[in-house]
Parts: C-alpha cells; sequence; structure tokens
C-alpha cells in the first residue's frame, strides 16, 4: 500500500503541475493548490486534488483564463463589485476576500458580490480565512446546474453552498460548509458504483419522481437537464423540502443576483467564462462587544451541546468544523491519503508536464 | 359558518386585549397585534392570535414585563447590541429594526444583536421591513428548546428559524422564513390529534430514536427534556441533519453568542425574563450597484425559475414568500380566516377584559 502524502510535498507538486501544465501564473498555481490540498487534508477529497481533470477540462473548454486579472467595478466603504474576468476561481476568491478583510478592519464590516468567476474550491476554505482575523465570515456561490426546485423536475439551481465560520473559545472556529442539496453528485456516483439503493430525498428523476435507484439516475443524468438533486428535506413540502429549495435560491440571489452575474443555470456557457459568481462577507466581533468575551461565551454554548446527553448507541455530538479540523491535524503528522485514482491522474500530470513526482507516489497502487 | 374577520377590526381588537388584559402600553400592544394578525393575514395561524394565550403565560411567568424599555448597551457606527430588559418582545424587536434600518440608510449595513427579549412573532415580518427599505433584511431568533442536535436525545436548541427579505423586480419581496427544525411542534400535535403516523426525520424519542408515533411521543414530549424535533435533513448524516442542526447552530451563536444573552437551553427561567435572543442585519442594495438594475436582474432569475419545468402532477413552482402574500391580499380583501378554538378564546379575553367583541366572532362556531 502507497503510504500518505506529506502536505508541503502535495501542495509543491500540484502548484507546479498547474504552472508547468495549465498556464497558471505562480500566484494562481500556489492559490490554487493551497484550497485543494487543504480539502483532502480536511477528508474532503471531492474538493480536493482530484479536482485538477475538472480544472483541466474548464481550461480546455474556455472557461478559465490564466492571467486575466479580477477588477473592482463598483466600491463603497462596505462593499465591493468584483468582475472575476474568466480568471481562475481560487485566484479571483483570495482577491475578494483580502479586499474584503482589509476594508472590514477599517469599517467594521464589508461585503463582496463576485461575478464572471470559476469553481473556487471548497467554500469553507474562505469563510475561515475571514474567521481567522476575528469576523464573521460568510462564502457562498453559486454552481455548474445540479439542484431541482420544489415541484419542478429541471435543474436549474447549483448546489449553491452555504459557508460560515465564527471564532470561538480556545483559537477554535465554528465553521459550517454545506451543499444546500441533500447529498452532492459525488455520492450518487459512489451508490451507483455500489449498486445500491438510495434513500429518499436525494433525487428526482426526468419525471421530477423521486427515485433511489442510483443507476437509473445516473444513466439519464447526463443526457438532459431533466432530473436533478433534492434540496435539503428532499421532495415536496413534508419534511421541508422547500426550505432547503429556498436557502438555495437565497445563495443564488446573493451571488448572481447582487453581482448582475450569471445564475447558475447559465454558468459554463459554450464561450467565454466559467461565469460564477460568488458573495463573501465579513463583519468583526468587536461590533458586539470585546471579542474575547464573546467568543468565550460562544464557547461555552457549545460546550454544552458537545456535553449534552448522546442518542443510544452513539458516543459523540460533533461541533461543525471539528471532524475536519481533526482530519488536518492528522493529516499534517501523518500525511494526507490520496485514493488510487487521484494518485494515477497526478502521476500522469507530472510524465505530461515534465514535474517531479513525489516519491512513492504510485508504489503499489 | 362564521364569516371571516376584517384586517383593521381584528387588529384593534387585539390590541385592545393587550392593553386592557395583559397592562401593555399602547405601542407595545399595537406592535404586537400587528405581527399576531400579520401571520393570520399570511396563513401561517400557528403565529397569529392564537399566541395570545402564550404571552398571557408569559406574563404569568414572570418572563415578560410590558412597559419595560430595552437599551441600547454597545454601538459601532455598524451595529448596536440591545439589552431588551424582559420587555414585550415585538416591541424590543421593532425598537432594534428601526435603528438598524437607521444606521444602514447612513453606513449601508447595521447588524443588532438582542439579549433578553420575548418571542417577537414571525420572523419574516422583522426581515420584511428592512426589505421595504432597499436592504437586504435577516432577522434570526433563538426559542423555547425543542430541537435536538445530531447524535444526541436532549433538547437543547430552539427551531432557531431563519428569514431572509430581498426586494425584486415590481415591488415584490423574496421572503424566506423557516423553522431549522424539519417542522414545528404544532405538525406533531395535528399528527397526534388525527392518529396519523408521521413521517420519518421529524423526531426522536428520549433515546435519540428515530419515531414516527405522534401520539407516544406527544405523551413523553412535556414530561422530560429528552427526545424532541430533528433538524432540517432528518436523522443522522446521510440524508444532511447535520446541515439543519448546523444552521440551527448558526442562529443559536448569532444570537444568543454574540449578544452574550442566554442559549436556547437557558431561555425561560424559573425567574426574571424570557431571555429570547435575536439577531438582525441589514444591508443597502446600492452597495452593489443601482437597486433598480439589480432588482431587475433578480426578477429575472426568480422568473426563470417560476416558469421552469413542473414535475407531473404538479402546476405551480413558488418563490419564497409567494404564498403567504398571496393569502394576504385575499384576506385584506375577504378577512381573515380564524378556526374556531381562536375565536372563543378571543371571545373569552373579550368578556373578562371588557373589549367590544368583534360583530359575529362567535356566531355558530
Amino acid at each position: 500500500m502507497s503510504s500518505d502524502i506529506n502536505y508541503v510535498e502535495l501542495l509543491a507538486m500540484t502548484a507546479a503541475i498547474l504552472e508547468k501544465g495549465f498556464s497558471y501564473n505562480g500566484a494562481e498555481a500556489i492559490t490554487t493548490a493551497r484550497v485543494l490540498v487543504e480539502a483532502d487534508a480536511r477528508g474532503i477529497p471531492s474538493h480536493g486534488v482530484s479536482r485538477l481533470n475538472f480544472y483541466k477540462m474548464n481550461l480546455k473548454d474556455g472557461h478559465t483564463h490564466p492571467g486575466n486579472e479580477p477588477k473592482i467595478t463598483w466600491e463603497t466603504p462596505s462593499s465591493i463589485v468584483v468582475d472575476g474576468n474568466g480568471g481562475v476561481g481560487p485566484y479571483v476568491a483570495e482577491f475578494a476576500v483580502r479586499k474584503v478583510i482589509e476594508k472590514a478592519h477599517r469599517t467594521g464590516v464589508c461585503f463582496a458580490s463576485v461575478r464572471n468567476s470559476n469553481h473556487y474550491g471548497i467554500a469553507g476554505y474562505w469563510a475561515e480565512l475571514m474567521a481567522k482575523e476575528d469576523m464573521i465570515g460568510l462564502a457562498f456561490t453559486n454552481t455548474y446546474i445540479a439542484g431541482v426546485p420544489t415541484f419542478g423536475r429541471f435543474r436549474i439551481l447549483g448546489t449553491n453552498p452555504i459557508a460560515a465560520a465564527i471564532p470561538e473559545a480556545k483559537g477554535k472556529i465554528f465553521l459550517l460548509d454545506l451543499a444546500t442539496t441533500t447529498v452532492t453528485h459525488g455520492k450518487v456516483e459512489l451508490y451507483d458504483r455500489r449498486q445500491k439503493p438510495m434513500p429518499p430525498g436525494w433525487v428526482v428523476d426526468e419525471n421530477g419522481n423521486e427515485i433511489t435507484d442510483a443507476s437509473a439516475f445516473e444513466k439519464t443524468f447526463y443526457q438532459t437537464n431533466y432530473g436533478g438533486h433534492l434540496f435539503l428535506g428532499g421532495a415536496g413540502e413534508e419534511s421541508g423540502g422547500h426550505k432547503g429549495y429556498g436557502l438555495a435560491l437565497l445563495v443564488e440571489i446573493l451571488c448572481s443576483g447582487l453581482s448582475m452575474g450569471a445564475c447558475s443555470l447559465l454558468t459554463y456557457p459554450t464561450v467565454g467564462n466559467g461565469g460564477i459568481t460568488h458573495f463573501f462577507g465579513a463583519f468583526k466581533m468587536d461590533l458586539f462587544g470585546k471579542p474575547r468575551e464573546i467568543k468565550a461565551h460562544i464557547g461555552g454554548i457549545l460546550t454544552n451541546i458537545r456535553e449534552s446527553a448522546k442518542a443510544i448507541g452513539q458516543n459523540r455530538i460533533y461541533i461543525h468544523g471539528e471532524k475536519e479540523s481533526e482530519a488536518r491535524e492528522k493529516a499534517l503528522e501523518e500525511g494526507i491519503y490520496l485514493d488510487k485514482a487521484t494518485r494515477i491522474m497526478l502521476s500522469d500530470f507530472c510524465r505530461k508536464y515534465r514535474v517531479d513526482e513525489i516519491e512513492g507516489l504510485v508504489d503499489d497502487v
């Protein structure tokens, strides 16, 4: 079995692939490599370096234009609107978030709406950058179409994730990062591969009927835009599917609405740029009192919840962000787990673009 | 059958009951009556005038103190912290929201965290007030304990609703208002009365096991704090229950965390005040460009969704707030529907507090 990969080596190799093979410049490469490797380190491989294939496709299809600089097109003391100019998604996001942080330090609060961007990796990474500055951080994005509105059958909304990060006691950060769809598409693919029926509430077929047969669903998924993911709460209104759909709509309005950008349906057009839109917000904890006291108070509330009675058969109640930060700590110490397909993909890129391959990357895979 | 009730007459009678029977002052009475009657008009009777019984109980138990004025205890150009001083919930909320709107008009954005308040009615009402000023409006609140965290069995969080209101085209407002629990308790009571099994994903019993027998659940619900509502997505993580729980935690942190107030578990103590906490936020649309253009753009996005293909057997895809605003329009024209129990309750209050009863209130009920 191949051993886990050192964080810094994976970061360097990923950045080198992006620079030599994807014609990203140095800043674009390191920012993108960072957010991908962070996802793998946190145990979110769906948004890790395996995404290089998708990023390569975005390049070939003319959706991502390395070297294109984002521009601020509207500015007030507490806001910016950014035109990403079809540039590299994480680079555009970094530009917007750095500016938001800088302005929020001055005025207490800043928002950014961003249009004409591309996939920016895990939303939580961006929200967390703001929380590290003693701010409440918000990061939303629309995505390629995936979800069907309540009572609909056409994929017209993205997975539209919501991320929020809030500093709490002892330097910890409450970090919520959720797709507003019940599950992401990777979960459906997994059930298809394992020939396992999906639970209800995940997807509807091209007629808008709930189905649990993952293989049947996968067969038609890429052929038409009918049928797709349900939002949190599932089909109809009985168990709150309309609520999840509403959260996705909220994200859509904040991202594509406020930026005058493309809605999920119009992202990744045949020509131009990815058209992905984001929304960021940061507001300082000292808007509400002394940050140290507030963080201790939040810590107390969360500790009460952690320590409350467990369901029979369960031994832990998690606070959001804990699983990921524990996985990250372990990965920094022991290395990052990558699956076989990802290792082979990386090795192929290294060979093709003459990048030094990490020793043992594909041993015995 | 009794006829539906005129909006203005119901408002006046409700305010009179609050003034004569609950010792609310004039401003407290009219604000409270307004948010309750608005809920009935919008087809949300669970938060309508039927709540007078609950508000009366809050008075008797020493949780609500009419006449107590809210105070600003911390202020920056873009924020206030309000101590509700145990006052009337809607009056405290109105005080905070008016101040938030006033400050946001000056600086572009303002937040309020509020502690020591009481139940404030439908969250959406407060978010909508901000949206009417061409702002994005946010209103969150914690509540009496109702919900159990993922993998838990102790009720430690409220229903913790999220409301967001955003102006769109033609004077319309996107208005999202959702309890982060799968359903509110009224739904469970309804299934109990009808002896109908609940769908999975609504509640867990005192051991933390999902149950669908509403009557069995109701029997133990008021005896202990074990067992309670699941959050949006249901039990466990498979269909996203941890996401709904995370949204409830986010609300809890923004409300009780940032205000240094009581978490849901510590609301309604044996002495003192209700201890309910709120969070409000407003930011102007002109932070992002010309409001008229942005609203038209949002309107286009929402129209696309309204007009997208319906599931077989469905004929409408709703945008959030539409059902309620259509119900409200009808109620203003034709009157507000009130059920028999609510009419009798109102009539009893009128008799007891010498308030003029609306003609026909209890005819044939």
